[in-house]
């Protein structure tokens, strides 16, 4: 079995400005996340990374088609990521690619788009406890997780979190105020399946928990698609009786709907 | 109790090119729609009408703010919505107002805005019966709806429908061809409530049929939010202990999320 | 419209027994709750209260034809419910009424037998505070609702809740300890509707509290069904083209499925 | 890694004692669902059967201890499972065992038990042909079927299909008469996780169809546990602050939850 390829990108802007947030995390919070990948997936995985500055924010055609899983960190950037480079990672994830978007990436506009919604919450950075429970057992994300997860020191996310209802519930965090927040949801979309995950931010070393790392990992791993090939779903015409031969078409009047094949 | 404030929102161009669909529609499919509402709603209802071609499409934000449901039907001219009307009704919807989404609205702006998928499918126009069957009898949509509704002829759509998962889903449609089709489904995004119902079509009769009718009736009915106010999702930070004062922020450095505040 | 008919049902054995439970409810939780429905529904609802120790349990075949929705708290006595009206509260919910199961009443015959589980979960006595937030903002049982509620002194409740996941999920609450819990779920069964909320407990006053008995009121009021009759969902064969003419059969040889009719 | 331990329970009466099943089925249902899931699994399974006339039914507390997923079909003799048995099985399914039903195994003892409503639906057995679609394209067992799977003749079962809202709808079927019908969907059950699958009945050669088939092996690999241990889920009271040491307790007076400890 071909090990998965995973893309760990990041921000990488606190670490350039903030020393406080440098020394927790001195080669950027995305080697943080690889190495963790790395720990717990072992050959599983192939765990490359690329961040914001890098042209094209590193994610070019070429990269995501050779991508499995794609996670996210941004924060204090999100509105210098490039509309064209959102619409291809959208794309991509439609067709297949694998998500897993992490913390402050709720507000990222890779997942709002996704989302339809704000994706707003509320928020302290206080050095509030966090204990992250497992409500679904059975979810192979929950494999190995502890019932808790006890995090000593991290922002506080409460509820209400503007988010559709997800797909599957798999983990809720309370903090020392006692705010919870649904901190472990995944999404389906198109043919791709995203995983967001809370808990890490750049003023704690929340990316070096192994149990965070470890259910960051297991996200990985469910997040690939096991489709053999990539592709968006699109608009198609079939004759009665005729399931399998689609045709695409355009404009809608004269009684046909407008098709539009989505290039990939 | 005050009238439920409905708009039915039509983009009325078949009806001024294809005398065949005039002839089916003479007065235009919104106010065939509208007729229905207000047949089966009576007086806890008031219903008005805008089009495409209307200024800002009839969609100001006076108009917005004194709608409690909008519905809408388009197909061949989604482009020509403007994006600055299709931000407005989304503020709108995150905030409470109600939107029910006909037939080829499926692939409306403001329904992919809000599902963040292609809301593709497969199609066909060819007479084909429709059966529209109940899958959820406790939910206030199907009270009153004969099991099935029987649609003489329709345009068929089909399965894989790139939706995300409904928050629930009320009536599953066969068609002569043997397809199916999850026809009617409900979502929450932030503060509202959005139905979608596929039958109906430019070429049928179907926003004749009484049972169709009836179903868009109960769906604006469900649709209406009952709280007080309208009032989109924001971020907020809250002090430890405080649950009740949240305070807004900008700029995400120095540990700060960035705060943006939401106009209404 | 016809005032909703609320059954409240109480075990009623701790206010027999312990002192320091009948000095919180005096004339049993059961009357509390009933005066909590009747404070928040007003005229919408009537009100009558039952115990174990009724004969029958006070949930008669007649009873329960003429309840809309019955709330149900027991906690030292589970056993002690008849299988026989087990059974026939089993029916009647899945023939329309509605049930609202509050706290301890997780581990009742009804609930469990209603969600095929153990319904377990992890508990504490020790005066921890509860806060219990909203995750869905437009339900109809969080109009109205503070965000958080905050009750002072509570039993806690803890994840992991072995339900099934729930149709709706309402509220979570978080405990002084840190733990977490699923406190308001929804559940469609059949033809009825289940609403189960956790705060309340014989230690605590917590069936005093006004933010506690307006969820119950809400609860009670969402869980109404709005189909005419009472009926079981029952086993039919249907000819081809027969969409409304069910024939019901018995014995499983020569191709035929088993049918029963179940009796009202 | 070990292979899958599959148990295929079949009920083989009908195959006793009706000629033109025994016909269809030489050496019963339960061996051509056993040699399909052998084809399409290959080593990853050892697959083993067992009937209603062995002793305890073939499922002894040894036999389900050392069984990965268990399929069950059943038709004209559910009612002569032992309630014995079906407690065991439901112990060892919310202990960790996967459990995929098959066509009339939804009115089976284990699978109304686990569903908590009459499972009920309408049937009509006259060579329809069924078509079986695909909504759901993430999802592992819908890997390598067609869209749709063409059945050329099967019994119908249409809806209402009274069974809780799935947590996942893979499959929706339609009939030459025009009905639907929630064909693959899956359950979370404690520790355990359900496929319930449609498409099969004794008179009609579907458990030769080789996507039938693919889809239960398919079902089969989806429902295995990835948990180390077999445990039901229990009630059990923690100390504030200590997370990981629950204490079980008997009695419910004095404050305290009475605590059951589940035998495995």
């Amino acid at each position: 079995m071909r090990p998965i390829r995973v893309m760990v990108w990041g921000e990488n802007r606190h670490e350039q400005v903030e020393p406080s947030v440098a020394k927790i995390y001195p080669d950027g919070m995305h080697n943080a996340i690889r190495r963790g990948i790395e720990h717990w997936l072992g050959e599983k995985a192939v765990v490359t990374t690329a961040t914001l500055d890098d042209p094209e924010h590193g994610l070019t055609e070429e990269v995501l088609a050779g991508t499995d899983v794609l996670t996210w960190w941004g924060h204090t950037a999100h509105g210098e990521v490039s509309d064209e480079v959102v619409e291809r990672v959208h794309r991509h994830v439609l067709s297949g690619m694998g998500l897993v978007v992490l913390h402050s990436g709720h507000w990222s506009k890779i997942f709002t788009k996704l989302m339809g919604t704000t994706c707003t919450l509320r928020w302290r950075s206080a050095n509030d406890r966090e204990l992250v429970w497992t409500v679904d057992p059975t979810h192979p994300i929950a494999r190995g997780i502890p019932h808790p997860i006890e995090i000593p020191a991290q922002e506080m996310y409460g509820e209400q979190f503007d988010i559709p209802t997800p797909d599957e519930l798999i983990f809720i965090s309370s903090f020392t105020g006692g705010e919870v927040f649904r901190s472990g949801c995944t999404f389906r979309r198109g043919n791709g399946k995203i995983f967001y995950f809370s808990p890490g931010d750049q003023d704690y070393p929340v990316y070096h928990h192994p149990d965070v790392l470890h259910v960051i990992a297991n996200g990985v791993e469910w997040a690939v698609s096991d489709r053999p090939e990539r592709e968006v779903p699109i608009l198609l015409r079939y004759d009665m009786g005729d399931f399998f031969n689609g045709h695409g078409y355009r404009g809608a009047m004269h009684n046909k709907e407008s098709g539009e094949e989505s290039a990939e």
